[in-house]
């Protein structure tokens, strides 16, 4: 057990980091309340001040990193401005820099997604569902606006997405690509993809 | 328990129904030999006449669907000839069409990898470096015959892999498109990925 891998104290965000540690080296139903509270240093009365178990934790760590994203992906489509093409290169950009930058938990959420318990799953799918809506509005504006050419929308965005979002599972920060060239190539990929004039 | 949802005898057959469906469901970490067994109509004695264990029935999951996509690989590959559009349109269709008929394996695939043993994820990762392999010696030599002018083929062949296997998540067999209309509908995306001339 590495609790020397966590720092003492910091309450919620030592906690944070325990469960995000144990959940991608153990999975979500090979680690424990109580191998997280000693991984964060505190005892398992102390962590259920903060958090009420394990459920808890997974849906916590799954939404904070997708309100990261979101705050992300509204940073760069406000510098965007209006042109489809650059709307396109912009949520890439988020996408890709998310991706690499919550690396573990985009891997925890890819696996552990069918493990949050209904009411938590009810509102990360919105929050899914949300990010698709994103997305897809940014395509099929840039096909009415006939910027792009690509013939079904749907499928073009669906392999966009999926492009960046594999990122997280094969980038390896010491011995990857820059992130910025990392963007370039796949906001080219985009284009390319949506088939953009 | 659905015991009912799967024929009684057919032994190893039933058992790797029994197994499919329960990792499905719970996942590798939720199910149970026991369970396994009772979906397949076996007593757990006659489980392990024919197999060791959970593990041993995980990784022979994996690897019977695995076999699969080879066999559908090489099947496609063989008729496409030699043109590098060709192939990589052959690539795509074995792909998408594994995709959807192994629809189940490729989400336990993803998800429960981590949990394969040692020895069992060595000769597993090695099949899914030959699938790489042959992905990428096929986008490589369309570059090096100038058929695809795409800067950055190992990205390239990444994006497309993403979007085809990102098909097992989405796609719903009720609702969906029709699978040649998908193929087909993938395999203009793959071509403009690689910057198909």
């Amino acid at each position: 057990m590495t609790t020397a891998a966590v720092p003492r104290g910091g309450g919620r965000e030592a906690i944070t980091r325990a469960a995000r540690e144990s959940f991608a080296e153990r999975g979500y139903h090979g680690s424990s309340i109580r191998d997280i509270a000693a991984r964060a240093g505190l005892s398992l009365s102390a962590l259920y001040h903060w958090h009420s178990g394990k459920q808890d934790l997974l849906a916590a760590l799954i939404e904070e990193s997708t309100e990261e994203y979101f705050r992300r992906c509204d940073e760069a489509l406000r510098d965007a401005g209006d042109d489809p093409a650059a709307r396109l290169g912009a949520l890439v950009r988020a996408t890709v820099e998310y991706r690499i930058s919550r690396q573990v938990e985009s891997t925890i959420a890819a696996s552990e997604w069918r493990n949050l318990d209904p009411a938590h799953r009810e509102r990360l799918d919105g929050m899914r569902a949300a990010a698709t809506r994103l997305w897809a509005d940014l395509v099929e504006d840039g096909v009415a606006r006939g910027a792009f050419r690509c013939e079904h929308p749907g499928d073009a965005r669906r392999a966009v997405v999926a492009a960046c979002n594999a990122i997280a599972h094969w980038y390896e920060p010491d011995r990857g690509l820059a992130v910025p060239d990392l963007v370039d190539r796949y906001t080219a990929i985009a284009l390319r993809v949506v088939d953009c004039r």
